[in-house]
């Protein structure tokens, strides 16, 4: 893969600190929030707001953007020869409800930095380089998450997720339909492009990196994802004239329940990863006993075996009744662990020694559009550290050193997937 | 009080069961829900065209209408005496989120029927009839509940009341107002007037009676209402990258925590009634560990002194750290047992005794209007079975005969304590 007569022959880009940390700021106040994070859920006003800000950087260097029917938006640094297959990076814009700064922004921004941080170094490269910004990554407005990059990969059917709506009923097709109209015209694109190879870079969103002091995490495998969603169905009844025995409240069901998924999830190594993030108690009136409950269950582990195990005995839990209450369960994704490709593994820790970085091969606790494009594109990531670990919470930070380093690092590594060729001055 | 020299000299009004039941009939339409209840919450655009229509029905029959600061109506039927306290019936016409056709509504349509019964019969009496439709006795848009009645006898201050907002941040007063700009001119009253006495018709919403087979239920006593609101504080995070053992979970927290509170309401008579009816949990996203936790607490019991000792140990509980989490509590509600007037209640009884109806004595687990009515007011209530117990519930339902048995008992005590004259005609 490495071309040693090429590389000999250019400079290293190196990647402008200033520029990718100001753009991280000026990010940072699209959706801003009072703890100081940002609500920029997909397709929302503020998620259109951060995308046509990010185009009109791509567009003063003169990138061509495109979007697809799903709405990911991809950004094309071209190469000397337009018959090779793209080398890919990219991330996401939006973010959780009360979600940070650096969680996919991260990735996106560096991609941005490294093509022009090779246009600045006028470098040229074999194969064209694109930057693709996903859409709804979070998955908090419209489930479920990584839905842009699961279309792309042909992973679920693009009209069910069009149809996908948030909890107001507006579905995905209208509001990308109202983004689409606030965005400069792009150039439409068709599903499923085959990379030559995908690299993305992120925040790694838990304390390993940190706790272990190293400044680069080469990510071997996305942990696998099983969700589903969970009804209680009780009886609404008067809070004040029934007795206890004589009702059948739904938030009493939901919480022995979830005590008892809660057991069946924990494991001694604590490396099962169970929530119960979305809880909703209807009608939610003080003096009424609930009479319905629904909840989502996150669950993760990198064994599939592990994950299918105790995904098999959450259903079976979740069927029939519980302190009189009816409880149905239904698997809502089933994402198997992802192990990315071990030749561009190499190229990032070839370089990250190059590059005299600290560096560890680990697991993803988080899941992340690079799985999806792994199914049809050799892929793999690199994590930088964020502060204690701290991720889809207002207080999500990292440093300017970390985030430079990791720009170069995915700079020299796209670099060396895309062939470098003589300067375009020379 | 009886006075059998005029009553000898009237016919007893009789209810017009049909036109009472058409009435119950027409305002289900106003809010119905798919599962055949009404949502009708106070201020509402159903409930002021509830009121609507129902200010039509006495305006039709030429009684005056009158509103207070709170948007408690008063409906007019003038004695012979006007020097005389009022004697007064009343309910309320909001419903719950879910909730049935007679809960409320029930009181006030008898109460209009005993109005036009009198007329119908042609019935003077000495002192007026007030007929009252007290403002959110609900509470579940605005809380807390009765808070008409509440204002209206001086026990909440107006001001703090009209500054609660829903849960989009309207305030009572701009919905009052809203309301008030729907409906035709009303004449303006201060708060606080006394009654000669306070008669309220009601559905159990309880099992007692239908068990019992009773067609009447003559009741002693309003069981006391302590409400709470909870809060749980953990930190959000990753659901993917935390390890259980890293998380300050705000939902396993606060599970935790009412597993303790339903253990400390629990008694072996199954007397105390203790529900989680409101249960909100931050961010609501199925991929981040919720980081806040807020829930109510619904806590009644006939007794003052266990209800306040159960209180004592709910906030003895809630103040700390529990699974990690920040555990806050205040009280919003401290409401105690309500004991009703002994004459009212010998009258009721009387009056059932005449009419040949089952009977019993017993008391009201929901709390009522009636309740804040007693501060100044001699007062009682009747209620007649509802089926199942069924209420706060779409399927809550009573028969036209319980419904007309108990309007008739209502004509009977109130025209009894409005002391009777010669017919009109005579």
């Amino acid at each position: 893969m490495l071309h040693t007569r090429d590389m000999h022959m250019i400079t290293r880009p190196l990647i402008n600190g200033a520029r990718l940390w100001s753009r991280h700021e000026e990010l940072a106040q699209i959706g801003v929030t009072s703890g100081g994070g940002v609500n920029r859920q997909a397709l929302s006003d503020e998620d259109s707001e951060a995308r046509k800000l990010f185009l009109s950087w791509c567009s003063h260097r003169g990138y061509a953007a495109e979007i697809d029917p799903i709405g990911n938006l991809f950004i094309r640094r071209p190469g000397l020869r337009p018959d090779l297959a793209p080398v890919m990076t990219g991330s996401h814009l939006d973010t959780q409800p009360t979600g940070g700064n650096y969680d996919g922004i991260y990735g996106v921004l560096s991609g941005l930095e490294v093509l022009e941080a090779l246009d600045d170094a006028e470098i040229l490269t074999q194969h064209p380089i694109e930057l693709v910004v996903w859409m709804n990554e979070e998955g908090s407005r419209f489930a479920p998450t990584t839905m842009g990059s699961a279309v792309y990969a042909g992973k679920i059917p693009l009209e069910d997720m069009l149809r996908v709506c948030d909890s107001t009923g507006v579905s995905v097709r209208q509001a990308l339909t109202g983004q689409i109209a606030r965005l400069p015209a792009l150039k439409p694109r068709a599903l499923g492009s085959v990379g030559h190879a995908y690299v993305e870079a992120h925040i790694e969103q838990g304390p390993v990196l940190e706790n272990a002091g190293k400044q680069i995490g080469i990510v071997e495998v996305i942990q696998g994802l099983f969700a589903y969603q969970v009804e209680v169905t009780g009886f609404e009844a008067h809070a004040g004239t029934t007795p206890n025995s004589a009702r059948r409240d739904a938030l009493v069901a939901a919480i022995s329940l979830i005590d008892r998924l809660r057991e069946i999830a924990r494991d001694e190594q604590d490396q099962t990863r169970f929530t119960v993030g979305r809880f909703e108690v209807h009608p939610g009136s003080p003096n009424t006993v609930p009479g319905k409950v629904q909840f989502s269950i996150d669950l993760r582990h990198p064994d599939a075996a592990r994950l299918a195990s105790v995904g098999e005995q959450i259903l079976r839990v979740c069927l029939g009744r519980i302190e009189g209450c009816e409880v149905t369960a239904k698997q809502v994704l089933a994402s198997a662990p992802v192990h990315f490709d071990p030749r561009i593994l190499d190229v990032l820790q070839a370089k990250a020694k190059a590059g005299g970085l600290s560096h560890m091969r680990m697991i993803s606790g988080a899941t992340h559009d690079a799985k999806y494009v792994a199914v049809a594109t050799p892929a793999a990531m690199l994590f930088i550290p964020c502060a204690e670990g701290i991720s889809h919470n207002e207080r999500e930070s990292i440093t300017q050193d970390a985030a430079v380093i990791g720009a170069q690092l995915l700079c020299d590594v796209l670099l060396e997937l895309a062939r470098p060729a003589h300067r375009a001055s020379a």
